[in-house]
């Protein structure tokens, strides 16, 4: 299982964090990264950690004043980005842009959105994943397995429809081990995490309880 | 063939089109419709011939000032809509809720895309058709058909994948009635036209034109 | 006072709408006008009301589909534009060119606005009128007067302080003709308003209510 | 004079460039600052050169996925902040909240603008600065003073109307060190470079020829 760890623009420590990730990661089977902010990259990075960034650009080296240059987050030690999060939806060619722009710089990526249709048409962009986040369970706490099981099952057909070869993660509704379980179960290859660690008294602490069942 | 003419916000007379779509539809074997700006879509429809609108909202009923309903183009008298249209891009999200707007008020849905990748998105949404629209096409005059035939039959060949439901029109560099008659053999359903019969001399001798070889 | 019934996208009547704010005008020493959806405008005109479109883009004629051309909603027969309402923020840059495209076409301008320091900016773009429209107050019922009367006061003096010619709406927090009155001891020119009419089991005796005082 | 050098997206050295910034503004009289992309923000200000960001969004801590928090680019070392840029623009709505949230972290602000009624409308929203940049002379080597001398006067008028504790940078058409003279003299506390430092084969070179005739 991946579990990808998005900052957002938490109030948290980004280089704690970014320790607990790498030191958890070394001790587990499942792959852990973590997605600060793009002026956090290079302190995060530089920890060891697998670090993402939260967004890219569908843009080249050029006249393009604030925004996230592909191979800029790759300078600052980025392995992989995500794409089209619930809080940066970008339009339906710009995240084709997106995705063309991270693979040219080499960056792994991960298209979110909200349903099954729309995880189809992420799909058919070509990422190495797409991510499903159902509004409806975004910050509520509710594991999507317990909420709406069928809407992780439908993504995981709707990508397969498209392309069988891109892995489905879960985006919301993902706070225990028990719900890392229960998304591997419905097919998914890894999950989306954010408050749940970054707002943790102790997120090494979390990781672990989140990575203990596999 | 379906023959689509975007009157975009050109300085035309949208009724003496709209009369001549009317009566070249009536005399031909193809179907053609018109979508005017939304301002003249009443005086458009009350011509008889079927009107379009250029786009809709992902929204309901409700606090949404400035915005495209699809209930109020309905009243309006349109049959169908753009969406997605390439100077009226939509973030995936919103496509997906124009989609679902659309039909929830019965208006048949062409959504529009640049290239193969994104046709095959754009059919995972669950329109009526998709349109691709190769940017560098767009207002040239150069037929998609002698320009770059493979990204019609890939961009059939991508809609199929997804859903082969899903009818593909040709969104760009069609200005005569061969072009048609090479998109059609191309597995195209339809044609987007816009400067071609809008900005005519005479729009109606440029319809019968266009339809005379089919 | 002017006064600007917007109907947004309500599920209500636009012509008997219309028809309430053409007859109370008529009887009153208000000036009442109503803004429909754009695909309204047309059977809103008919009946001889003011007729106001809730937005205009920067554009002028040209491939702009699914657009908003300020010459289509003149043809409409809309006599007035908003331009950057809370539910339609635009760009600087594009309020500015919505502004400049509506002066072109002969409409009437009023550009809404947050809070003083923005009114100051709206104000700065050179449109008839601004509408102040604090966050907090919008769909709450709370009248400006008493929940926040120096917001309007600030917001009158922003706009004096940039162009004393711009004249300041109140737009929001306005239901009865009380609310009315005291818009307008605070400097008001005028107020938009909304559901409280669009919404009403009788609009026009809504209306009616509003004026009263005045 | 303050001397902002923007690197875009450039495939510079942005290391290379902020030594320069640094060596050359210890060297004169002029005050000069290299503003990055944000993934490259915290390797700039270590160099010791006076670092800004290219843009910042109008939110505070909490869940903007990636989105630029200006907290974020001060930890990374940022001084100030480029808001509204010609090639990011924002909504009027989200301008004031960007010069609300680097108020609040610290950083000095310049907002962006095409032409004198915009200035006024930057003007009002508080920032430090703001900066005229007539699109028709960006990229294009012609001096402002040369071509269009009124417009950067409009500008400064425009400002001190609404606020004269605000000063006017000059945005677009300096790549000379004569250039920079004229800017000055028509009223303008400082300029925005870009291209003719960052892609210059010297940037240092073009810096000291940039500050000599001051």
């Amino acid at each position: 299982m991946f579990i990808l760890v998005n900052l957002k623009t938490y109030p948290c420590d980004p280089v704690a964090v970014a320790e607990a990730v790498r030191d958890v990661d070394d001790g587990s089977d499942a792959r852990i990264a973590v997605a600060p902010q793009a002026a956090h990259l290079e302190r995060v990075a530089e920890t060891g950690a697998e670090t993402w960034a939260q967004h890219v650009d569908p843009i080249d080296h050029g006249s393009n004043t604030g925004h996230s240059l592909a191979e800029g987050v790759v300078d600052a030690g980025a392995a992989g980005t995500l794409i089209n999060h619930s809080e940066r939806r970008l339009k339906l060619a710009d995240a084709d842009g997106a995705v063309r722009a991270a693979e040219r710089a080499g960056l792994e990526t991960v298209v979110c959105a909200n349903n099954p249709a729309q995880i189809g048409a992420a799909a058919a962009l070509g990422p190495d994943a797409v991510a499903v986040e159902p509004p409806e369970l975004i910050g509520t706490g509710t594991p999507v397995s317990q909420a709406d099981p069928d809407v992780v099952e439908d993504a995981v057909d709707a990508a397969a429809n498209v392309d069988p070869d891109v892995a489905v993660l879960c985006g919301a509704g993902i706070s225990t081990g028990d719900d890392v379980v229960a998304a591997a179960d419905l097919g998914s290859g890894g999950v989306l995490l954010a408050s749940g660690v970054a707002k943790a008294d102790d997120p090494r602490a979390a990781l672990e309880e989140l990575v203990e069942p596999l």
